[in-house]
C-alpha cells in the first residue's frame, strides 16, 4: 500500500500555482491538502481558476491557519522576497520546493546586492540546492529545500553547463537572448500586461539588469572555476507560455560546431526530459514544449567562424517552474522524476 | 493480462489525428500501430509534428500497404467525401470511428443534397451510430461504425436535445450564433488561413448554408418528432482551438429559465465531461475546456420575455473532435469512456 | 485665413483619447490645446502614450487647472458616471462631444434604472443630441452637446433603422449577437484582461443585462414608434480593436432579404462611412474596418424562411468611439464630416 | 499646377503591394495607374484585398498588358529573382523603386553565391542605388534605379552605420538577434504561416545563412573599409508586423556607452523618422512604429563590461518595406520625403 503525500501549494492563485494543480492532477501520490492565499482566502478554487472547476481542491486559506504537521511537501509559489521567513517556520519534517528566487543565491552579499535587502533565513539558505534537476539529480534526491531555478536560467543553463564543464566553449564570451510569454510575469493586474498592450507587439525588458543574471553566473562560475560574467537580454513576446533563448558562444581551441553538438548529445543521452536534435534537423519551436517538462535545444555554426549559435527552448511555467518543480519533488520522495509528467505538447 | 488493441489513424497528418496521437499517448490498450497518409508517406511522424518528435509512433505509410487484418480499431480522419469507400473497405473485424461527415446523414437524399454527390457507401450508411456519447452511450457500445459528431453539433446539441425531448422549448425558434478556433479549418495551407489573415479579426462564414445544419436538424428532428429547421452562424476567431455556441430559445408554455437549467443539471448530473453551471456562476469560457473532452454550459434569462439563451463551450478538436472519438472507442472496446480523458484545460 | 479651433481632450489617457490624438493629428483646424487626466496628471503624453513621442502635444493635467474660457471643443473621454457634473461645469461657448455614456438616456428615470443613479444633469440633458452620425446630422451641426453612441449601439443600429423605420422587418424580433475587441474595456489594470487571460479563448458577457441595450432600444423604440426590446449577447474576442453583430431579423410581411439589402443599399448610396455589400459580395470582416470611420454591412438569408441575417463591422474605436467622435466635432464646426477620416485599415 | 506621377505597382496582390496603396491614399502627385498581378489577373482590387474596396483602383493586370510608356514610377514588388529581366525591361524613362532584393548587392560573385544563379541584369546593377534613405538620400534623389533595403538591414543598419563610421564599436564585434512579424513572409499560402502553426509560439530560422547577411556585410563593409563579417540570427514572431533588432556591439577604444547614443542622436537629429531615446527613457517596442516609417532605437550598457546594447525597432512592412519605398519615391521626384508619411502607430 502506497503512503500519500500530503502536499501543500503556498501561493497557490498565481499561475505556477495553477500549473501545479494541473499537472499534480492523478499524481498517484501527492494529494493536495492545502493551498493558501492571503488576499484570495476563502475562497473555492474554482472561483479562482474556473477551469479547476472539476477538480476536488480544497478552498484558499490563510497561510496561519494551515497545520503543517499534516503536510509531508510544500510548493512554495510566493512572491520573491516574502518566501524566506516563511519557509524557516515550517516544521522540520517538511520538504520544500520554493518556486521563488529566494534560495536560489548562495552568496549573501550577492543575495542583497541583487535583492535590495539582507536575506532572512542565511541558515537555512545553506542547507538549500539550486535545482536544476539533470544537474543536481543526486542532491535533489537528499534535499530538504530546493530552490527550483528562473525560467531563464534553466532555458540557457541545459546546454551551456556541459559545455563549461567540458572546456569547450569560453565561458567569458556567452551572450543570451532569451524570448519569454508573459505568463511569467504572473497574474497580478498590471497595465503594461493587458492584452491590448502585449498583442502584436514585442519588446526587451531589464537590459543588462534581469536579476535571472545573478543565479546564472553564479552556476557558470561554480562550473567553470572562476568568475564569468554573461550578457542577457530578455525580450518579452505575445505569447501565454513559451520561452527561447538564442546563445552565442566561442569555441574554446580545438572545439568545432559539431563537437558541441556530440558533447550535448552524449551528455543528455539518457535523459526523460532534455532532447538535443541532430544535424540538419532545423531548431526547434517553443509550440514543441508548451505545456511539457521538455527542454529541446540545437547547436547551429555562426556566420563569424569560431562561434557557435545554440538553440534553446522550454515552456516558462513548464520545466522553467511547475513541471520541473515536480520533477525535484518526485526525487525527494524516492518516485520516478517523470512520474504524471509524460505528455506531448498541446499543438495546435 | 490484457489485450492490446491494435489501433490505425486514417488520415494521421491532420490535426484531429495529432489530437488523437497526443490524447491517445500512454493509453492502457491502445496502441497506434499504423499512420497512414497518402501525400506525406514516407515520412516519420516528428517530421510531420515535431512536437510529437519523442513519441514512439510508426512512420506514415500509404493507405493501400497497411494489412488491416492487424488492426482491431481505427480512427479515420480523412476529408469529407473521401471515406466511404475506405471504410466500406475494411475488414469486418475492424471496428471504426469515423471523424468525417461521411457517415453523420442517415438520409441518402439529404447528403446527396448536402454533399453534392450520391454517398457510395448505403448499406454501410445504415449500420452507423450518430455519436454524440452522452445521447448515444448504448448503441455507440454495441457499435461497429461511429460517425463521431461534427464539432459545432456537439457543442449546440448537448444543451439543445434534453430540452427538445422534454418539450420545453420550442424548437421551431433555436438561434445558434457559434464562434469556432482555426485548427476546424485544418492544416492545408490557404492564403485565407495565414496568420496574417487571422490575427486581430473576427468573420462569420456559411451563412445559412453550413453543413453542420444537416446534421444538427437530423438530429433535433428525430428527438423532436418533426422537422425542424434551425438558424445557424458560425465565425471564424483568432483562435487555435476552442468553440462557443450562444443559443437562443423561445421556452415552450409553462416553462422558465430556472427550469431549463435544472433539467439539464438533472440530465447531465451524473456524466463525466458534461457540466451545467449554477445560477450565479456566469458564463464558460473556452479557455476552461482547451486541450479536454469538456462540455461547459450555462442558461440565462434573454432580455425579451418568454427566451432564453444557453452558452455552451467546447474543444472544436478534443470534445468537438478527437476527444469524442476517443470517448466512443473506450465504450466501443469496453472500457471505462474516460480512460486517458481525465485532464484538466492548460491554463493560461 | 481659417481659424483654429482650440481643443481639449478631457481623460485623455484612456483609449480613446489616445486614438482621438491619433486621427486629430494634422486636422487642418482642431488643434489640442489641452489633456486632462487626474491620476497621472503632471505626466508628458510621451510617458503615457510612448507611440506618440513625436507629437508635439501638451503635457498632461488636472481638469481644474484648464481656462475652459480659452477652449472651444472638448471630448470628453471620461468614465461613464463622472461626466455630467463635469459637462454641466463647462462655460456656454465651448461645444462638446462627449464619449461617455452620460447623455445618451432621454430619459431620466431609465438612466437611473441601467445605471444606478440619478442623472446628475437634467437640464443639459435635454439639449444633448444622440450622435450617430449619418440617423442624425443635422441635428449634430446645430448641437451644442453631442452624445456619442456606443460601440455596439453604432454597429447594430445603423443596418437595424432604416429597416424598421421602413417597417421591413418586425422591430420585436431583433436579435443582436456581437463580437468585440478587448480595448472596449479600456486601459484600466485588470486581472481578466491580462494577455494570459484573453489571448487564444472567447466568451459571453453581460448576457441580457448589458447597458448598451438601454440606447438601443431608445433609439429602436423611438424610429418604430414603438416600445421595442431587443435580445442582444456581447461577447469578448481576442482583439485589439473590431467588433461585429450578426443580426437577426423577422421581416415583415411582403418583405424579402434582397428587398433589405437594396433598401440599406439605397439608405447609404450617398454616404461615405457605410457601405452595404451586393448579394455574391459575401460577408464583411473586422479587418477590413481596423482604424477606419467605416461601418460594412451585409444581408444573407437565414435558413428559416421568413427571417434574414445580417452582419455588420466597425472598429470600436473608431466609428464606434473616437472617429465618430471626430465626425461629428468636424460637422458641428462646419466641416466637411470626412476632415482626416479619409484612409484604409491596416492590413494585415 | 501640379503634376501628377503615373504610377505602377508591380506584384501588387502581396502585402507590401497592399501597404503601398494604403500608404499612396490622398498622395499630392503619385497617382496609381496600373496594378499588376500575374496569377491574379483580370480581378478588381477588392476581390484581392477587400480592405482596399472603397479605393478607386485599376483591376489586376499581367504585365505585359501595362503600355510602360505611360507610366512615371514603378514600385516593385516582385519576389526575389523574377524581377532583373523585368526591371531591365523598362522605358528608359521610367523610375524604379524596387522592394526586392535582386539590385541590392553590387558584386555580381556575391549576388550569384547567396541567390544560386547569376545575375541577369549586369549593366543595370551598376546604376542602382542601395536606398537607405537616411544614407544615401543624395543618391535617391538623383537615381533611376532605387533597391530598396530589406527590413532587417534597415531595422539593424540604422544603428550600425554611424557607429561605424565614426570608428565606436569594433565591426567585427557584431551580433544581432533579430525579431520579425510574419508578414515578411508574403501572402503565399503557406502550411508553416498558418494561425495555427504561428499563434502561441517563437521560433529562429536562417541560423548563420540568411540572405539579409549579404546586403548587411555589404554597407557594413563599405562604410567601415575593410571586411565585415556579422552574426545574425531572425526569428519569428506571432505578429501580424512589427521588427526589433537586439543588437550587442563592442566598444571600440576610448569609447562608452553614453558617447554610442550621444553619437547617434547627433546623427539623427534632423532626421523626422530616426529617433534615438535618451539615457532613462528605456528602450522602444514594435507597437510604437507600427504601420509607420519610423526607426526608434536605444543604447544601452551590456553586463559585460567594454560592451553596449542597442535595441531597434521598425515596422518590417514600413521603414522594412513600403514606406520606406514611398520615402525614396518622394525623393526621387522632388517632394518632401515625408509626403504621407506623417502619422502615429495606430496602438492598440
Amino acid at each position: 500500500m502506497t503512503q500519500t503525500i500530503r502536499t501543500a501549494i503556498l501561493g497557490a492563485s498565481g499561475y505556477t500555482g495553477a500549473e501545479l494543480m494541473r499537472v499534480l492532477h492523478g499524481h498517484p501520490l501527492f494529494r493536495i491538502t492545502a493551498l493558501t492565499g492571503e488576499s484570495q482566502a476563502g475562497k473555492p478554487m474554482h472561483e479562482v481558476y474556473p477551469h479547476l472547476r472539476f477538480a476536488d481542491l480544497p478552498a484558499l486559506v490563510k497561510h496561519d491557519t494551515v497545520d503543517f504537521s499534516n503536510i509531508d511537501l510544500v510548493f512554495c509559489c510566493l512572491p520573491h522576497g516574502t518566501t524566506q521567513t516563511i519557509i524557516a517556520g515550517l516544521p522540520d519534517h517538511v520538504k520544500i520546493v520554493d518556486l521563488s528566487a529566494d534560495f536560489r543565491l548562495f552568496n549573501a552579499d550577492e543575495y542583497a546586492q541583487w535583492y535590495g535587502h539582507p536575506h532572512q533565513a542565511l541558515e537555512l539558505q545553506k542547507t538549500a540546492v539550486y535545482g536544476l534537476t539533470e544537474h543536481a539529480r543526486d542532491a535533489v534526491k537528499a534535499a530538504r529545500l530546493v530552490a527550483n531555478p528562473g525560467c531563464y536560467p534553466t532555458c540557457s543553463m541545459l546546454p551551456l553547463l556541459p559545455l563549461i564543464a567540458a572546456r569547450a566553449i569560453d565561458a567569458t564570451s556567452i551572450s543570451i537572448n532569451a524570448l519569454s510569454g508573459v505568463s511569467g510575469a504572473g497574474r497580478a493586474a498590471k497595465q503594461s500586461n493587458l492584452y491590448t498592450e502585449i498583442a502584436e507587439g514585442v519588446s526587451a525588458y531589464g537590459i543588462g539588469s534581469h536579476r535571472h543574471m545573478a543565479e546564472m553566473e553564479q552556476e557558470l562560475s561554480r562550473t567553470a572555476g572562476y568568475a564569468v560574467r554573461i550578457s542577457f537580454t530578455p525580450h518579452l513576446m505575445p505569447l501565454k507560455r513559451g520561452m527561447l533563448a538564442t546563445i552565442r558562444v566561442k569555441l574554446a581551441a580545438g572545439n568545432t560546431v559539431d563537437g558541441l553538438r556530440d558533447m550535448l548529445s552524449k551528455r543528455y543521452a539518457g535523459e526523460r526530459f532534455v532532447h538535443v536534435l541532430k544535424a540538419g534537423e532545423g531548431a526547434p519551436t517553443t509550440h514543441q514544449v508548451a505545456g511539457t517538462n521538455d527542454c529541446i535545444m540545437s547547436v547551429h555554426a555562426d556566420r563569424v567562424e569560431g562561434y557557435a549559435l545554440i538553440i534553446s527552448v522550454i515552456d516558462n511555467l513548464g520545466k522553467g517552474a511547475s513541471t520541473q518543480a515536480l520533477q525535484n519533488a518526485n526525487l525527494m520522495f524516492g518516485l520516478d522524476e517523470a512520474t504524471n509528467l509524460d505528455c506531448f505538447a498541446q499543438f495546435p
